[in-house]
Formats: structure tokens, sequence, C-alpha cells
């Protein structure tokens, strides 16, 4: 059983999350004995996101519980998280005790400001590539990515792109049958019109 | 200005919401003289999607004001909506006063039940094609179809087809520089790595 928490935070990029929770909410309730999915939020309430989409967030990161897995958003909100002490030490303390830490867009820019980066190939949202560079110079900037996967961090480049990184988490997680079958659930044959 | 709504009920499948929600909200952000979104409920207050995530909605139909553009997503919370007259008939009267209404997989099946697509191309999610002609055998079910637009009508395939959608309407309702804009704004660069 792999447990999931996807953090929202005031100015949390609407997609940046529930792209994620989709695929990995369709896991767990398709097949509850290998995974469970929980959003939650620095404390119960809601959260405003960066487009003004509300959510009301049942649990903290005090009930949060034991994660196997974390993800993290991006958004306009992260840059007082980029200066919070608070959370970038909760964030390092996460990665003591979670197995797989994962970002979203300029969720990035968060690890990096944890130091969870320190020499490791990452991507962000492409307007950011440059910033998570002057927020950690060791970083190793994969330009051309859609995700990074460097063991027991992943990063995502900008919001769409959790889509797909959460579908490969299922393959690693579980097996690329699974995350098949979740794409077929959620009919993810993408046709961009423009 | 294009006043856009997007409806929440409980059951509402998350990403049906939320994939037009960011495409047309990013649209109202970086434009807000060419569009305005609006999330919406029966009435005001806590909405629980069909993966358990909350939203808190601050809008119910009597106070979200005229509208240009209906969307409405699918999800298992459509089953009670299929049946209630009250849904059915506002959404007809919906249908008279709103220029363009739109469908997110299983949103169509409840178009079809309020009697919408009589006689007109539509789609829904795969999964669904079936049902969608039992509901009204009259339907010209395009089954290829990542969304189906017959002029005041769009109806998407499933769950993700909503983003697909969106990004049709602002090419439609704007212009196509301005959907590849909020396509870059979002990074949409689908790669599902299964």
């Amino acid at each position: 059983m792999t447990r999931i928490g996807i953090l929202l935070f005031d100015g949390v990029e609407e997609l940046d999350a529930v792209g994620p929770w989709e695929i990995l909410g369709m896991w767990a309730h398709r097949h509850p004995q290998e995974a469970q999915v929980v959003a939650f939020a620095d404390r119960p309430g809601p959260i405003r996101g960066a487009k003004g989409l509300q959510f009301l967030v049942e649990h903290g990161k005090d009930d949060v519980g034991p994660l196997d897995v974390l993800v993290h958003p991006g958004g306009s909100g992260i840059r007082p998280l980029l200066k919070s002490r608070e959370h970038l030490e909760w964030l390092r303390s996460c990665s003591e005790q979670t197995g797989l830490m994962t970002s979203v867009c300029t969720g990035a820019l968060v690890f990096a400001a944890a130091g969870l980066l320190l020499g490791r190939p990452a991507t962000t949202h492409w307007m950011s590539l440059d910033l998570l560079t002057e927020v950690d110079p060791t970083v190793v900037v994969r330009y051309e990515h859609r995700f990074v996967d460097d063991g027991n961090i992943i990063t995502s480049a900008g919001v769409s792109a959790g889509i797909d990184m959460a579908l490969h988490l299922v393959k690693r997680l579980a097996s690329p049958e699974r995350a098949k079958e979740i794409r077929l659930s959620v009919q993810y044959d993408p046709e961009p019109p423009v």
C-alpha cells in the first residue's frame, strides 16, 4: 500500500494539484489495496488556488500521517514558501521520512530552496528554468524533459506535466499495465487543438 | 467579455472540472477584459468530488448571474442528476439563456437526458458511448472525436478531454493565437509515459 499526500497551499496552481490527484486518485479508487491518496495543507480549512478555485482541506501537516510519496505542486503561492524557514525545514524532515518526493511545475523551486536538489538533475515550468539555477546553481537543469526521475526525487515541467509524472508514478510503483489502465480510465489521448 | 460558469456537484470527476478551469482560468487571469470564469453549484458550500477532493463553492445557481458559456462536467455524481427533474429543467432553461452549452465526459448524458442533444452529434467518455444512445437514441454518436463542436453545444470525450475542449473554446471565442498562448502557459505538451 502506497500512501500519497498532495500538498495544497494558498496560490497553488489548480491543475498542478488536480492533475496528479485525478491520476493517483483513480488508481486508489480502482485498487484501494495498492494506493491511498490524501490532500493536505498547513492546517485543515479553506485553500484558494492561484486562479481562484477554493478547496476545503480536511488534513493538516500534523495529522496527515506517514507518507510514502509527497506531491508538491507549484503556482504563484510558492513565493512565500521559498522564504518560509518553517516550510523548508518541514520539507527537509519530510524528505527524510518520505521515500519519494515529487514536484509539479514551480514546486521544484521550493525543493531547490530546501536544498533537496543539490547537484541533482531536475526540471520545472519552462519559464522558471533560469530561476531554478538561481535558487540553486548546482542543479543540473533538464530543459527538454517532461519530468525527471532521479530516484527518490522526481520533478516535473509546468502545470499539465503533473499528469504525465503521475502516470509515470503509477508505472513505477505498480506496473506499466496499471498505468495503461489508469490512462484509459481518464481517456488520456491528448489532442491539443492548437 | 465572455462569462463562463463551471458547474460543480457532489461526485463531480475532479479533472473534468479542473482541466477546463485551469485553461479558462488562465485565459481570464491573463486577459481579464476577455473572459471571466466562475465555479458554482446548486448552492454555496462544500462539494465532494468523485475521488474525494473537496471544493468550497461560493456561488449557487441562484446567484451565479448570467453566463455566456456553461461547462457541465461528468463523474459518478451525474447518476442522481439524470433523474432530477429540477436539474434537467434548469439545464433546459439555462440552454435558452446561455449561448454555449459544453460538457465534459459523462456530462453529455445529462445534456441528453434534458433533451438538448435530440438528433445532434455528440460524444462522451468511451465507456459511456452506448449509454448515451440509450438515454437518447437520436444522438449521432461520434466515436472517434476528442470533442464535438455542434454550434451552440460542445460535448467532450472522457475526463482529460475537457482540457482539449477548453483550448478549443479559447480558440473559438478569442483566437488560435490566444489558445496557443494559454497552451504555452500550462506547458501542455503531453507525453503519456505509457
